[in-house]
This record gives C-alpha cells, sequence and structure tokens, in this order.
C-alpha cells in the first residue's frame, strides 16, 4: 500500500463537513470557484505529491545539493519537478487572475500544498519561496519591478527567495547591517552578508531574486531603518542577464529538508551589486511581515504535513508487522500479532492521528481566516477575521513545529530498530520536522508574539474572539448529543486561558514587562492546547452529527470521537499546568544567574 | 572552552556529599578502596575521555564503519583508542582481582563510563559490549569458557557482542528461532539469522564473541527454550584461530551511534558454526536478565551522558552568543546581549541543568544499590538493595531516554539555526540519544517492566522502599530549611504513586491485567517524574546545607536550589496528570479499532 501522505477522507471532511468552505464561494473574491474547482486543485497536488514528488523524496535527501566553484546543482530530479509545480499554477494559485492566478482560497490551496509538502518538502520548498517573493513584488513593487521580476517568478522563469538573516544577528533583525547605497540609476548599490537563505543559488531556472532586507545608508539604527530591496543574481542589461555581483560564499549541511540548499550570500564584493527598492523605505520589515502570516501559515501546513506522512508510514507499518502476542495470551504457539494490536502502539498511533488532524485542522481554519481578511463582503467581518488570524498564526506555526516533532518521535518509535535506521523513512521526516521550530520565527519568538502582541492587541479583542467560537463548538456538541464532560473541559481551559492572559497583561500594564513575558512558552503551549482541543471538540460534534443521521463511513467517524476523547482527557489536561505556571510567575530561571549554572 | 563532557563539580557533590560513597569502603568488597583509588579512577577516565575520545568523535560519525567483502572495517582512530581503554582497566572494573578486575564499586565505575559515553558513546560501547560479554562467562561459564573466551575479552585481545534480536521477532524474544544442535564434540553446532548486532565485527582484535539466544533443538517453544551460547567468529583449533562460519550479511545504516556497526549476522550457512553452552540449557533468558540490569544502568548512564555533553555545548553558546537585547532595553544603539541573558534561553538551560543533572543523580543511585545488591554485608540489606534496583532499573533506563531526548532537543533548540547544521555537534548528539529509547529494551517495554513486574513484586515491596528513602529526603530537607512546599508537593506525589499501584495492582489481581496495563507507558512516566524529583529534593536539601554551613562554592549550591524549585514546580505536577489517566483507565486507545484510524 502507498502512503497517502494525507488522509483524502479527512482533507474532504474538513474542507466540506467541518468548515463548510464552500460558503466561500459566496464572496465576490471567490464567485467562479465552487466544490468542482477546489476538487480539481486538489485532484492536481494529490497525483504530483504521490506520483512525482514522493516517489523522489529519498533520492533528495540521500544527495543534497552540491556547491562547486561558487555554483549550487541541485539533484537532477529538481529539474523534472521545477517546471511541473510551475505548470499546476502553484506559483500563483492564491493570487487574482490580474498576475495570472486562480484566486483559489488559501484554505485550499494549503491543503493542497499540504500534499506536496507531505511528498517532498524540500521540492516544493522552491515553490513557496518564489510565490512569497513574487507577492511581495505584487503588494509592494513599482510597475516596472512587477513587469521585470514578479512575472517571471510567477511564470516559473526565475525563483524567489527570502534573505532576512545575517551571521551575527540570527533572530534580531533590528541589527541588520546590509547596506544600500542610493545611485542615479534608480537602483541602489547593496554590500553585505547573509545566511541560511534557502535557494538562493541553483541550476534551476535563468535567475534568482533574493526579496532582501537593507539599511539605506543613513538609516537610523534598528528596525525601522531597514528597507526591503530586490536583489537578482544576475541582472538584465541590453536585453542580456549579467551577473549582478552576488556570491554564494558557502553552503551549510542541514540536518533535514535537504533538497534545497542552505547558502550563505555576499552581495557587492566588487561594488557592483544592484538592488531595487521593495516599497517604502525603511518600511521593509512592515512590509516583510505582511507576507510573514502567509510564510508562518505554511510553515505550520508542512509541519503537520511532515508528521503526516511519518503517521500514515507508522499505521501501515503497525497494522502488516507481526510481533509479539497479546498481555494474556502468551502462548508461543499461537501465531504473533500485528502490533497495531497491542495497546501501547494504538497509544503511539492515536497520539499522532490527534496532532496530526488535530493540526491540520487548526492550519486549515487558520487559512480559512485568511481568506476571509483579505475578501469577506463587509469590512467589520475582514477586520474580525484579521484580528483573529493575527492571534492564530504563531499557534498554527508553533503547534506544529513542536507537538508535530512529538509524533514524528513516535512514527520512529513505532517502527522500533527499523526506525532508527536510514533504510526506512521515520528518521528523515523527524531530521525535516526539526527545523520548523526554527525558521520562521523560533518557537520562543512565536510565544513572544503571541503573548506581548496578539494576545493583548486592542484589549484582548483576538481572544474574545477565540472564546466566542470555543462557546460555538461547544454549544453544537451540546447538541450533537457529546458527553456533557467534554464540554465542560474544554470550558473551563478556554477560561483559565482568558483569565491568565487577563492577569499578565495587568501585569505588563503596570509596568512590569518582563514579568509578562516570564512564561510565554508556557502561555503559548497553554494556547496550543487549547486552540487544538477546540478543534478537535468541533470535529467530534461534526462526527456525531454524522453517525447520528446514519451517514458512512461510521468507521472514519468513530476514530474522530477517538482521537477527541484522546486530546480532551490526555492533553487538554496539560492546560491547567501551562496557566498555573502563568499565573504564579514560577520564577527558577527568572532568579537564575550565569554563573550558576 | 573546551566542552567538559560533564562537570566535574557535579560528579564530586553527588558521589562524597550526596551519595556518601566512601561509606562503601567499609564493605568488605570494597575495603581495599578509598576516595583516593576513587578519584584516581575517575581522573583516569576523564582525561581519556576527553584528550583522546571526545576529539575522535566528530570524525567517527562522520565516517561509519565500511562492510566491504563481508568484513567490516572500522574508523582507523578506533585502532589506537580501543587499547588505551582496555589498559584503562575498563573491561573488568567492577570485577574481582580473581579475574584481573579492580573491584571499583559500580557507583564509581559507570560515572566513570558517563565521561567516556559523553565524550564517545560509539567507542565506549566495544568497551561496554565486551565487559557485559565476559561478565556472562565469568558468571555461568564453565572454566574452559572462562579460561578461553572471558580472559581474552577481559584482556582486550577479543571483544563481545550480545546477540539476541532475530529480524521476525524484535522485543519478542519468545519467538528466537535460531537453532543449536548438540554434537557429541562438547559444542553445538548453530544455525540462523540475528539483526541489529552492535559490534559484531571489525578489524580491531582478532576476534569476537557473540553471546547468542538459541533454542536446542527439542527445546520447547517459547521463553522457557532458549538457551545462552558463546559463538566466536572464528575458533581455535591446534592453537590457530579459523573461521567459526559466522557471516556479516549485512550492515544497517543507524540514524546516531554511527561509530559502532549495526550488522545482520547469520550463523552456519556451511553447518560449521560451532557454539558453547553457557550455563545451564534452557536458561539462557534468565542469565541474559541476570546481566540486563546492568546494561540497563550503562544505558541509562549514557543516555544522561550524551544530554550532558550537548547541555555543556549550549551553555558555552549562550553565554557567549551575542544575539538581541532584553525585553525592556531595545535601544538598537546599545550593544548586544549574550543570549543567556533571555529569560526564553535560561528556561531551555535549566531544563537541560534539571535532566541531566537529576538524571545523573538517578543513574548513580541505581548504581549504588547495585553494588550493595552485591556486596552488602548481611543478606537482609542485600535482598532490600535487589528489591530496590529492580524498581529503579526501568526508571534509570527510560527516563534518560525520554527526558535526555527532550533535553538534547532544547541543546539544538539553544544553538538556533546553527543548531540544525552539522557543522555544529548537537545534532549528531540528538541522532546518538534517539537508540535510548529503542535498545535494550524499548520504553514501552520497560513501562510493562516496571508496572507488570517490578512495582508489583512481593506486594509492593520496592515501592515502600521508595517511599521510605522519599521520606528519609524529605525528612533531611526540612531540617535543612527547604520551603514546605517543596516538600509537600514530594510527599502528595509520593503518596498518589503508591495509591495509583494499589489500585492497578488490585485491577491485576482481579484477573483483569490488559486493564492494569493499559497505561503502563503513564505509569512510568508517574514514577519517572517522582524518583527525579526526590534526587532532586535531596540535592536541594545537601546544597542548603552546605549554604547553611558556608562551604563554598555557593553559585554551585545556588545553582542546585533553582533546578530543583524548577524541577518540583514545573515538572512534577505532571505527575498527578500522569496518576489521574492510570487511576480513571481513559480508554481512548483501548477502544479504538485499528480500521477506525
Amino acid at each position: 500500500m502507498e502512503n497517502p501522505l494525507l488522509s483524502d477522507r479527512n482533507v474532504e471532511f474538513l474542507l466540506y463537513e467541518v468548515l463548510d468552505a464552500a460558503r466561500l464561494c459566496e464572496l465576490a473574491a471567490f464567485r467562479e470557484h465552487g466544490r468542482e474547482t477546489f476538487d480539481l486543485f486538489l485532484a492536481g497536488a494529490r497525483r504530483m505529491a504521490r506520483q512525482v514528488l514522493f516517489p523522489a523524496y529519498r533520492r533528495m535527501d540521500a544527495q543534497a545539493p552540491e556547491l562547486r566553484d561558487g555554483r549550487v546543482r541541485l539533484h537532477p530530479l529538481m529539474k523534472e519537478i521545477y517546471p511541473q509545480l510551475v505548470s499546476l499554477g502553484l506559483t500563483n494559485a492564491t493570487r487574482p487572475p490580474e498576475v495570472g492566478g486562480q484566486q483559489m482560497p488559501l484554505t485550499v490551496a494549503s491543503l493542497a500544498a499540504a500534499y506536496l509538502m507531505a511528498g517532498n518538502g524540500a521540492a516544493y520548498g522552491f515553490v513557496g519561496l518564489t510565490s512569497a517573493a513574487a507577492h511581495l513584488i505584487e503588494a509592494f513593487g513599482s510597475d516596472w519591478l512587477k513587469a521585470e521580476f514578479m512575472t517571471r517568478l510567477y511564470g516559473g522563469q526565475w525563483t524567489g527567495t527570502m534573505a532576512l538573516t545575517e551571521p551575527h544577528a540570527g533572530s534580531s533583525l533590528a541589527d541588520v547591517t546590509t547596506r544600500a547605497t542610493p545611485t542615479s540609476g534608480g537602483h541602489y548599490l547593496v554590500q553585505g552578508g547573509k545566511i541560511f537563505i534557502s535557494g538562493a543559488d541553483h541550476d534551476l531556472t535563468d535567475n534568482v531574486v533574493q526579496m532582501t532586507l537593507a539599511r539605506i545608508d543613513g538609516a537610523p539604527a534598528g528596525i525601522k531603518g531597514i528597507s526591503l530591496f530586490a536583489i537578482p543574481n544576475k541582472r538584465l542589461e541590453g536585453g542580456r542577464l549579467i551577473p549582478n555581483d552576488v556570491h554564494v560564499a558557502g553552503a551549510v549541511h542541514k540536518l533535514g529538508s535537504r533538497g534545497i540548499p542552505s547558502l550563505i550570500l555576499s552581495f557587492g564584493e566588487r561594488g557592483d551589486c544592484h538592488g531595487w527598492l521593495v516599497g517604502e523605505r525603511e518600511r521593509g520589515i512592515a512590509h516583510m511581515f505582511q507576507m510573514m502570516n502567509e510564510a508562518r501559515i505554511m510553515v505550520g501546513m508542512g509541519g503537520v504535513a511532515t508528521a503526516s506522512v511519518a503517521y500514515h508510514e507508522a499505521l501501515a507499518y503497525a497494522k502488516t508487522r507481526p510481533q509479539g502476542r497479546g498481555a494474556t495470551a502468551r502462548d508461543p504457539q499461537k501465531p504473533q500479532v500485528a502490533i497495531v494490536e497491542h495497546a501501547d502502539v494504538r497509544r503511539m498511533l492515536l497520539r499522532q492521528k490527534a496532532i496530526v488532524e488535530g493540526g491540520i485542522s487548526l492550519l486549515a481554519t487558520t487559512a480559512l481566516q485568511a481568506d476571509l481578511a483579505a475578501h469577506a463582503d463587509d469590512a467589520p467581518a475582514r477586520r474580525r477575521a484579521a484580528l483573529f488570524l493575527d492571534l492564530l498564526t504563531p499557534v498554527a506555526k508553533s503547534f506544529p513545529a513542536e507537538w508535530g516533532f512529538d509524533s514524528n518521535v513516535l512514527a520512529m518509535q513505532v517502527h522500533g530498530g527499523y526506525g532508527y535506521t536510514s533504510e526506512y523513512l521515520p528518521e528523515a521526516w523527524l531530521r525535516d520536522q526539526k527545523l520548523n521550530s526554527i525558521h520562521e520565527g523560533t518557537t520562543g519568538i512565536q510565544g513572544l508574539d503571541l503573548l506581548g502582541r496578539k494576545a493583548i492587541a486592542e484589549g484582548g479583542a483576538a481572544l474574545g474572539i477565540l472564546r466566542e467560537e470555543i462557546d460555538r463548538a461547544i454549544a453544537r456538541a451540546r447538541s450533537a448529543g457529546i458527553d456533557a464532560a467534554w464540554c465542560q473541559r474544554l470550558d473551563e481551559a478556554a477560561t483559565s486561558l482568558l483569565e491568565v492572559t487577563q492577569h499578565l497583561g495587568a501585569k505588563g500594564m503596570a509596568g512590569d514587562v518582563e514579568g509578562m513575558l516570564l512564561h510565554s512558552a508556557d502561555y503559548l503551549g497553554l494556547t496550543c492546547v487549547v486552540t487544538v482541543a477546540w478543534q478537535w471538540l468541533l470535529q467530534a460534534a461534526v462526527a456525531r452529527e454524522a453517525m447520528n443521521a446514519g451517514r458512512a463511513p461510521a468507521d472514519f467517524y468513530a476514530g474522530k470521537l477517538q482521537a477527541a476523547q484522546y486530546w480532551l482527557f490526555t492533553e487538554l489536561p496539560r492546560a491547567e499546568l501551562f496557566a498555573e505556571l502563568c499565573r504564579s510567575g514560577e520564577d527558577s530561571y527568572a532568579r537564575m544567574q550565569s554563573d550558576w549554572f
């Protein structure tokens, strides 16, 4: 049996039973769409993921790109793969027809991408980065940049990157030192270095455009002095591409996601690196962050996809691998049983299912809010969705990185000794997954973003929306006949989350910002288990309604109820521990001195 | 600053302040020893670990052994390393002078081994396996086997392995099918295959002895029909070593611990593989398990050692890497601060410290019980220690595998993007650590062993001992002036552990063995957090006594109190969640059907 990457039935369930995605087509932006176009798009991505991307995965992981004489050579399979991804319309699927796109809702497009990322995250990475780079130019670039750069990026002739990080600064973008000097020719001359730039060079297309944060001469120090530039590896002069003084200074050897290179870049070693300002001067961070929500949703979706493919592998292994016998059936003359029959293996599988399907549901829900924030009919609805999206984004980015990693660990463990070998795939997915707690803002930074900005913005308005949605799910669960104890657990945990937020917000208002943020990791943990519990109670309600109505397949719905029960009774109780740490301000590491370690 | 692998000060603290290891020298077996010989032995191991093993680690990880023409070639450095390990007396350090050993207490020897495993676990693996193989022959072998095999193993001329696992059976030893046919020559002819056999072939010494589980013709099915054999790769005939029909059928490509090969073995392809029975017929499993405690303690110690070296690497990185500024000091003109100044980084470091030093303390305590079980003056004391050792062993094996892995993950995370590259070492230690939840009995099997055997043996006598020791630690903490709330937390969690055990034991007695064992993973988790909390309260008490007495270094003791607080207030609260799952018998995965996934 081939690994399905994601469960088709579950994607269908989410889109059409839980999220009612067809409703999106009532909005002006999506009126050309319907379930038929959604399903066609998903079917294309699925086919590509299963028939093209996944079969190339192991080879691309085993043979990472090579850096030779300053140029990167990718695995040869990428040359076959990339044009196919472009021809599926993936670089601009969610963009409007004016720029060649299909205006597909992100809700649908992100699920399609989940198949592709589950099949081969590194291969999809080239598309994801190119799409994000082009989208930045579409949103903020001049007409000239759109014509020259964006069109080629969306069209697949060139690819794009995000060039933010510098070796000495890491997450601290305030300390970016790459410099841009204005010229009379409309471009800037750029000098500086970047690190960890994925896909910054390759032999796939003619050119790469690096969307780069840099500081214009004389700009103020810190975040406020940073501007955004488009810097191509080669620039067009007289209709020809000539070198633009962008150099690959080295490659880092990554643990995972090995199909796409992570490079060290040097701009302007010869003083001849041309960059073009994108958007307004000194608004670079703001421009970049306008795109960041979508990037973080895609990272989160990539995380659940990576957990999903490993879960399906472990499930198939557990159903077919005979070993041992039941705890009370030890007759050694009897044949061994499939390991899925052992309670502890079922525990490991159910935990994976709960994380994977809870995570996909959270991500699709977040994507839906992004669609509503951009395209809802009226301003208040867009405003509500935007607030909610802001709150959900750090959760949707971090939950897969942390819980998804645990899920990948369990997929290896189910494989026993074989899971520890590179003859089996789970170890590769574990390596891939680890990146997600680090890039696009570490988990620590997501916690600070969630608590220090999103949760307390506008007097906690976003949490009010979450509470409304949770109450709606509880009401639906009650009327479907879900056990009152399940509903009560979520209700109590949600109440804790709101109380803790008020408590911490008050601390910050009183001037104790460090005290407010001390347990931001625990606050993020609390929010993660509560929001996923919300997703599970909602899924349980929908499943129970389907069972009440006698809809098939009963096995699928029964599995949903078991996974919901697991989450509400095994994982959600952690909410109170997280909440108590936030409330008490437990001060062990606050008081720890660096000499005491 | 070189990575110290383990903190010398902490080892000294454990041995002489917490465990009072000098008291061991009052026992007849250890009367030749004193703090001086302990310290000399430790110093030798430390020096070897830091100067020889650790400098070879990265190269041995990068260049795994090669299998060519049926023979394994190790990294050339191993040829320099192995004789030095042997000459330090490590193969038989804990064995009596009659077999060439120093009769070093395991308490001391296991801490010495911790340095070596932190420096290069794979290199130490050859010693550990050889020592265990020789010890089996010492305990159960004939005089001839001792003279011919044991002497050469302890002496370093040959190495040894444990050959238990077969491809179709994995953890299910009852299904071992390797066969042994008696001959008139005193040996058996062996046929069969084994998998995941570490160090089963190499170019290090003349010969390898595989301690192999096999079934004598006509033996009953299942565990009861299994015997233990010594099978050398080459056998002595007429004073010469000739091939013994043992073949390397393949190598598995391991994720970590790459310096020692994991091999697939085939015995008797030509019908000419001689094996010698060790101990009694059909007592193979019992004999093997007599050695298993020590093997599991060493795996546990290897786990904390692997977490320790990564923790020290992360700590040094955090103290020297400048990045960002405090939450309330965002002036970008000011220099960046070392990341150890960020609360969330201190959180990650303190969690690592709590796991590493709590784990080392648990392991040394377990080793002390092994020493007492073997060498205490009177039979009741030996009996008490043996019971306690049995209980502690699955905990000491599993805690480092599970919590230690989390600690290794955090060491990577502290390194940010660099932690995700093989230019830095934390990713290698993460790979190494992952093995520990799988080999020498998976974590799932440790849970079944703990709950299904150890905790309920003799009416729960071992838990009664744990309770006594916890009460003693609480009394000591109280009189040292430790906050009553700290003591109360441990007291309550210990009470929960005992109540839960009674509840589950009663379920088993009533015939519901599956129900009793359903939450064995949670029961193991409960026992882990409680026993480590015991270790931390005890360490806190000792640290507080030292501070009360004005002993230096105050920084060291202050750090101990912070880590103890962290464990008691952040990790110990999980005990109640684990306990509740055990008590309620939460049935989500019990009722889950394989078709519902």
